[in-house]
């Protein structure tokens, strides 16, 4: 069965539409890369990088505004205290396996400097889900060169989903699952923005995948597609961009809603979940410790935000989604093998249900 | 057409088995009292205060733990800068109007010594949303005597919703609300424990109505049934109780999931709603402000918080439909006219999406 | 003895030097109003409420960024939800006793109304400190007409400090205490700015009492100033302003370091104490929930914010200090006295320690 | 000039006793590990770690409760948010280099695994402080193996400090720092106990050095003790464990409470600056990811804990002292020196303003 992507089922989430690439990078500027890293010896690797930078200028020139959001706890990402403290992002958003994170920090702290570039101290950002169901990683084989070559890699356009990058040994609602993205844009009293989301996405029980409000997951059980069971664990990280020009507050406002997506999708964080939502706003861009005022920031009224919020939710819930219809099964460390999501099974499921094409609703 | 709960319909929201009066009351020991201020002249009050005693004590006896959320700050709660510094509930929880929540708080604060309790120091939770789209009540008509009322009457059994106590003018998804209840029954590997929810719920845009997962609201639009529109404005308070020995963390936990449940329903955390959850557990009783060590306390291992998270969550999403299945129209101030949910036609929607007895899923 | 402000001692603290009238309203635009209930008949009053408006407009025509800090949190400062979501100050900060705080929130609510602006919701800011020691105010004898009298009051120019407004029963130290201001003028590497603080004190145990590092309070015990024994209660509300151009995490983070001040003199946010800040900036103005984006905002780097740390640090001790110096003894209810700091001992203690005019340092 | 802990010198910090280490391990079970990296060739490293275990057994057996603190965010302490989340210290903490927090934080995630340990998933707690100015760690010097080395070397009895471990190549008000340790014994209405303090200190503006209030700074200027000028930079690690009966909320409060002392010694959480505490509590002990129900644990009330507000105040501050009056000078990359505090003019100076022994005060 041929992956592709939500969309192309003909099925749809929420009521807003998405930007032309229904993608995080339809926020003009904001650049993925991936590294994907699949071994078979010396041992079994399934594992990889993705990292986002947040504008079309090194990070070291410019910075964005932003905020964060601990969905639940268990887990990592760094750099949030800095965050937390002054509202700037003042790192690219690396992603990759648990095992692994502190290699992306590590690299990421140096990675100035081994450009040339001094007395620019940033807080890295570095985040993290566990695949080791599928990838023998214990001993970290994530390389500080892998990191710089994701980095490298970032750029606009198209992004690639499914088993690729930090989500290549991941697994959601117990079926294959890694990358995902989706946008949306959405007219407020000051315009239109558009809200794009990027998730590595490893949790959720397979009996609450809900799509669009469709108890999927009660349709989809084992005896449909077997699975290695991981109840209640597992982690989600998150990554919010938007061109509305957003202060700190709201980019944390941005980040708490982000989290409406997840819990309409089954998301419970539950208590052995690394949950974690970033949101950055390119929408004003602030030199990089530099000691002069910044000039002329804008701020979308929060009277306006409403319509942002529900971008939010429904551009995290499709690209959870994503992540899965477009990933492939994949068999990884002691032979286990992770299914994919039958997208055709989705397809009946949600028409059942009053969704898609062949639905009279 | 008579109202009723939801579940007297045949219709059901979530996979856990409720508590026999699927109410909060069904944690043992908590309390609940209503006033009701429905007057016409001298001017029209649809008003009033809910109080919720946490236990079958007076709370200057014994406290409880407990743990707050807000899902978006417009409103007011007080008191709880002391939940967060210390974890612990030392008052009763009253709500009612926004005219009014500083009555609620002063009356709160003096209510010991007016019992003859001294050095009895506590942080009064007092919370509000608004209700002058019915009522008029901008110098504050609800009194003292009424918060005292409130706090007397609160009693365990079967808990009065829709158009009472603090709910009484209330409105969601513009169909008429107020007081919900809902309680759920849920497993652990620890034994198995309850967690109720009581909403006074004033929230949420008619088109964004989701329940069980099913739109509603896209259903049942002005056309249906008129109402004032009143966007994206609007406030919930919840209260969640359980019987599992949970420390403060675990109860603020709980308080976040219980999030997961309004924004299933539909709840964006819009900008002028005041969206706030406080969570208390009874499985452990604290002395008040005694100089002795806390003996004997006890703690359900995190490990065995899912079923809670999701009791939580299926709670509060009864809880703020049973406030509306229960509310009938009501007119008020300037001859404005709140109507009810049909609940018939409710029944109609859920049923052609897959759901209620003469459904075939 | 005659009060007088500290420096009128001869004596400093710090390093930065003061505004012109060493006060709040150093800060352009800020404005202070006080109302005081001394009464002795029917019952014992020593109350009052004390009223900022940030602004020279009205708070309903444009707001102020805002940050809010809990150095403990025993005791009331409502509005701090909007401030935590939005970084947002629609209010003015009124600050009377700890009976009477509810009155002051209902009061501002209704207020915009009251003056024919409609659709202006804003969350009331309203903080207290306990005054039971001198006052007899169980039953919450400050007004609404209070409320609006102080409103009425504030104006710029010099602030009247001691037993007045919100402050007039108040104590610190176990000394006479209340209102107190100080501000700072600092030197960044983007221009000049002024902090200003204003506290409510009541808060402190006499031994701990620190002056400049001085520890004042080991002599100038029982046996020198008597005094009713409060140990380790009470609390302070605090209030610091600046022009400086700050965001609103950069708010949080200058209220924050208002801490500073407090735990030098000689705060330990003990168990029974409510320990409050808020910081705004009249740097930037922002129109009162208008659906525009808000243009030309600046922003103070961050870099630069240090020497505006020091000056919320120094002019918190200072306003604490001078809560106290100018304060006068007291006799309140049952007959209880509360006693003036003796400057002139103060000033022994200070020169014995190498500070002050007579002092070789 | 020998170096000697700030006791040796004759003068004291606050009013209690210390314990009979005056240091962290004087709360019964807690262990402190070294591994210190020294070399001159291939490159010059001034670095190492330092590791504190809280309890006698493997931590992957049981865990503590403990409350985290952000003073100022510039830096990074990995396994917060889980702390945030539910309370619980499930990891020793290491603390190193800012070049290689990382390499701390992988190691930590793979050790009970290595040691045999399965399904025991702890979040890795490792902070960093800066230590280029005498460290060439660009490339991350620091080793798993060092890692695990410091792990094991963990023992009780005293403490080295100073140059040692993490803290080998730290300065603190530009004088050479590190490591440094203090405890206080404190009664309390429920009994006494003892709070320990350990600081890796690397922070702070020379003319800002205050010791128990004296303005050491402002007398031993660069004229004096000539420094690398690094104003308004670098960053402190701050450990307080205790062996009262804590819940996490309580925890959370001792930590904020330790800012109270980084006050008081001139640490203005300045922009630079990554200032962090962790506290726990040993008084209650909690099986690790255990599915049973938590019994007898215990906990202090809230009333009694000032005593211990002031302790932590009080071991901090003489911590992050002791830091500096038991380094030496030394030389590093670049040839760069960073002198010690000398202890004979701390003295002098300290006398000079009523302290010490031949002081009258």
């Amino acid at each position: 069965m041929t992956k592709c992507r939500y969309r192309d089922l003909a099925l749809t989430i929420g009521q807003l539409p998405t930007g032309p690439l229904n993608a995080i990078t339809d926020v003009a500027g904001v650049r993925v890369g991936h590294v994907t890293r699949i071994e078979e010896s010396p041992r079994i690797l399934r594992t990889g990088v993705t990292a986002i930078q947040p504008l079309g200028v090194p990070y070291w020139q410019e910075t964005v505004f932003a905020g964060f959001h601990s969905y639940n706890g268990f887990g990592e990402v760094t750099g949030s205290h800095w965050i937390a403290e002054t509202g700037i992002l003042t790192s690219p958003i690396c992603m990759s396996s648990a095992f692994s994170v502190g290699v992306l920090r590590d690299t990421l702290l140096a990675h100035p400097k081994q450009n040339g570039i001094d007395d620019r101290w940033h807080q890295p950002m570095a985040g993290e889900t566990f695949d080791g169901v599928l990838n023998d990683g214990w001993d970290g084989p994530v390389t500080r060169a892998d990191v710089i070559a994701a980095l490298d890699a970032a750029a606009g356009g198209p992004v690639a989903e499914g088993s690729i990058g930090g989500g290549t040994g991941m697994m959601s609602f117990e079926f294959k699952s890694g990358i995902g993205t989706s946008s949306r844009v959405t007219a407020t009293t000051c315009g239109s923005f558009t809200v794009g989301a990027l998730v590595q996405s490893n949790f959720g029980n397979r009996s609450e995948l809900t799509v669009d409000g469709v108890p999927v997951g009660r349709h989809l059980g084992y005896e449909v597609v077997d699975s290695p069971q991981r109840r209640d664990q597992g982690s989600i990280v998150i990554v919010l961009a938007t061109d509305a020009p957003l202060l700190p507050p709201q980019c944390a406002r941005l980040a708490r809603r982000g989290g409406i997506g997840l819990a309409r999708v089954g998301g419970f964080g539950s208590n052995r979940s690394g949950d974690f939502i970033v949101a950055f706003s390119t929408g004003n861009r602030v030199p990089f410790n530099e000691a002069v005022i910044a000039e002329g920031l804008r701020m979308l009224p929060n009277e306006a935000m409403n319509p942002l919020f529900r971008a939010a939710s429904e551009a995290v819930e499709e690209a959870i989604i994503n992540s899965m219809t477009m990933s492939d099964s994949m068999t990884g460390v002691d032979g286990t093998t992770v299914h994919a999501l039958p997208n055709d099974k989705l397809v009946e499921v949600m028409q059942r249900y009053g969704r898609g094409p062949a639905s009279a609703t």
